[in-house]
């Protein structure tokens, strides 16, 4: 087995990442609320010795939910009860940096990785849509002042999660002391966006920092991408457009003092696998032909900015100049996609269907595996978001078919090597920022956590 | 079995509620962050047939930390990794409407609903203390702020709930319908504290609205109870102030169109059982040798408002004439106890630690059930939440000693009749305020949830 492994994720969505998957016979568009539905998809991932699983998330009701199964679980509460059946595979929450406070979500993810014995991962977002913004009573935020917010707002929640040292609970249950106050160290951040006094009211967690990890494309994404993420998740078309931007970011890194194998670079790709190739056209084909095409014309005239009508299926896409409300970076590839392979509307909702802009790869076991292989060993991808057309069928086609041809080209773990999804991803634990000086030099009173501070009532 | 039944809610504290658990050689205070040690104790709870177990929560680390098992875990995302592991037992978490916003607090509620299959239940809390405060970088609002904002929170949490009627999901398939758009509201609330637009992105919850669970005795406190809980935890330490309590609050229900029977008022008993009067009253003592003075001098110096030194420790409690932030009640009972008993501050920090001011009850299992019996009985309780004093073990003592004392006396349930919290505790599923008019009245497009909002970029 070679030193450098692939990994994979599975992108978790509803009954499957195909627009129409809710329509076709192998979902039960019923279970999308049911949490044993995950479970299931989860340990699934788990016996494909996959290193995560993943949610996407939005605060808001975002596309026509008459043409669409939306409207399920919240990430966190979910990825805990998903916890709770499995034992290796990493959860990896979307939760929001514009519109939570940090002192919540260092707590959520401390609490969610304890729970989980070091298996949480954060996928960061800034949430650029307007139907957000609604929800929580403000005007939605301009772009830099998204990531200026996103930037301090990690640097609270890692400062809280460093805030108590890995060895502050000393358990002396003879001598009376719990914890050494001198090693739970206040935060006392003061910035533009917050003020945050600390310490956390939960331990530090077992992975240090939950991972960290983010899927913003534009310049502003990826250099803060660069700065703080260790995996990215990715919606690349072509080999060289992929090439391109993995160079592009692991360049990033060392203006951070980082290292390019500080960060795992993982596109998306939504597997439509058959026996033969004929196989997986044919359920290529079931797929498109239950799309409704008022649903996909809604979501790409939004992301490009102009109102398309079904008048327009069967025309190229017209000419597109004007800036939209944030995705900027998923616009210029469906503009490019419809440009480069000369697509009518219709051809190119039918490309969008799938994978929502991320690719779209019909074919056997075998010639999944090439492309994966040919990615990987291309400086295209460290592994993929694998997101399968409908689930939990497509994910099983993935675990039972693609998995055991990975592994026989020593790709792939046939077991799991640790148990935190850190390990997972060959990525270290970080240290605290607060380790222990050594004695002589330890913090006076000011900066430790001693007397009482208030009565809990309840 | 009577028409009327007993509710016994299991609140879970780390390693147990007396103040020194994490001392005694009955438990383990590894398991503070140990997510199957609660799985244990839900298990145990529903094995008991209780009605529902509870975490309370703070948003800061609160108390002396060298001398108590202090930073365990989240509520929310803790009970979602319980209701993986149970069938029946309620699942109540504490969230503050302080410093939390209305929308992801309906859509995580909404979200463990389903996860539960109808078991979650929200204690509202506004957030007393000054520790918090400076953890979400404001000032601590004053007490009839923090109760106009809960009650503006509850409006927008439970119209978000309504927001998807109940059948709302119509998963047509082949006609490619997969929600009644006019089905689906947006809320539009646009108020004091908060806008917020909706509808939620989770559909209805399973109980309609997760249950409401309150414990606040300020006088702002009982009239939002009256207003708008369903349930409500108290410390009473004596019948006569249990009584005049229970009295009062239901007496309140009227003002808002309700009935007495829509309330519980469930005080907190900690029960410390033994065999024999002998037995309980020496693991009493035991945990009583376990106190370390300084520990809870802090607590009760922040509750009264004075700064009590070990100098103080054999004297009376000296005058408190003050107010102090927060906690009125709890305040305004120890400084009762204190005086009605005459008792020293040892002696009053002795009866503390137990139950930090709830009423800590040493007997053999027929002497509790007594107790029980007879508040449930004289119009003090419609049942009791249940504070072990160690953790599992206390619990364990409840469930096989108590329990089948009141079940042959024919006070609790032997098997569960319903799935829900809300068939535990005999409460009805709220309709929705959006309830389906008749046809030809039906909302126009206005307040209907169409068009596609956004397009999700992950």
């Amino acid at each position: 087995m070679p030193t450098r492994t692939l990994h994979l994720n599975a992108f978790l969505m509803g009954v499957g990442h195909h627009e129409a998957a809710w329509r076709h016979p192998r979902t039960e568009p019923a279970r999308l609320t049911d949490v044993r539905h995950y479970q299931q998809l989860a340990r699934i991932a788990e016996r494909g010795r996959l290193d995560s699983v993943f949610l996407a998330d939005s605060l808001a009701l975002q596309g026509d939910v008459r043409h669409n199964a939306l409207g399920g679980l919240e990430p966190l509460t979910l990825l805990a009860a998903l916890a709770a059946v499995t034992d290796h595979v990493g959860l990896i929450a979307t939760v929001s940096t514009t519109y939570n406070e940090p002192f919540h979500v260092a707590r959520k993810f401390a609490s969610l990785d304890h729970i989980s014995g070091g298996r949480a991962g954060w996928n960061i977002v800034t949430s650029a849509g307007e139907a957000e913004a609604r929800n929580f009573g403000i005007e939605r935020p301009a772009h830099a002042d998204r990531y200026a917010r996103a930037a301090e707002f990690l640097d609270v929640v890692t400062g809280l999660w460093d805030s108590w040292e890995d060895d502050a609970v000393v358990g002396d249950r003879l001598g009376g002391v719990y914890a050494d106050a001198g090693r739970i160290h206040p935060l006392d951040h003061d910035g533009p966006h917050f003020r945050v006094r600390g310490p956390l009211n939960t331990s530090r967690p077992p992975q240090g920092h939950p991972l960290l990890v983010q899927a913003g494309s534009s310049e502003d994404g990826k250099d803060f991408a660069a700065r703080y993420a260790e995996a990215v998740f990715t919606a690349q078309q072509t080999l060289a457009d992929a090439q391109a931007f993995y160079t592009d970011l692991k360049g990033r890194l060392a203006r951070y003092g980082r290292h390019p194998g500080d960060l795992l670079v993982l596109p998306g790709i939504s597997p439509v696998i058959g026996s033969t190739e004929r196989e997986a056209r044919r359920l290529e084909q079931e797929l498109q032909d239950l799309i409704i095409p008022a649903y996909g014309l809604a979501q790409l005239s939004h992301l490009v900015g102009i109102e398309l009508t079904e008048d327009a299926l069967d025309r190229p896409l017209p000419d597109v100049s004007a800036e939209t409300e944030g995705a900027q970076s998923r616009r210029r590839l469906v503009i490019d996609l419809a440009r480069r392979e000369n697509l009518t509307v219709r051809q190119l909702l039918g490309r969008l269907a799938g994978g929502r802009g991320h690719r779209v790869l019909a074919g056997t076991p075998e010639r999944i595996a090439d492309e994966i292989q040919l990615w990987f060993e291309n400086g295209a991808a460290d592994g993929f978001n694998v997101m399968p057309p409908v689930l939990p069928g497509g994910l099983e086609d993935f675990v039972d078919h693609v998995v055991p041809e990975l592994q026989i080209r020593g790709l792939f773990r046939r077991e799991y090597e640790g148990r935190t999804l850190r390990d997972n991803y060959d990525l270290p634990r970080p240290a605290s920022r607060r380790a222990r000086p050594p004695a002589g030099e330890r913090p006076d009173a000011a900066d430790t956590v001693g007397s009482a501070d208030a009565v809990v009532a309840s």
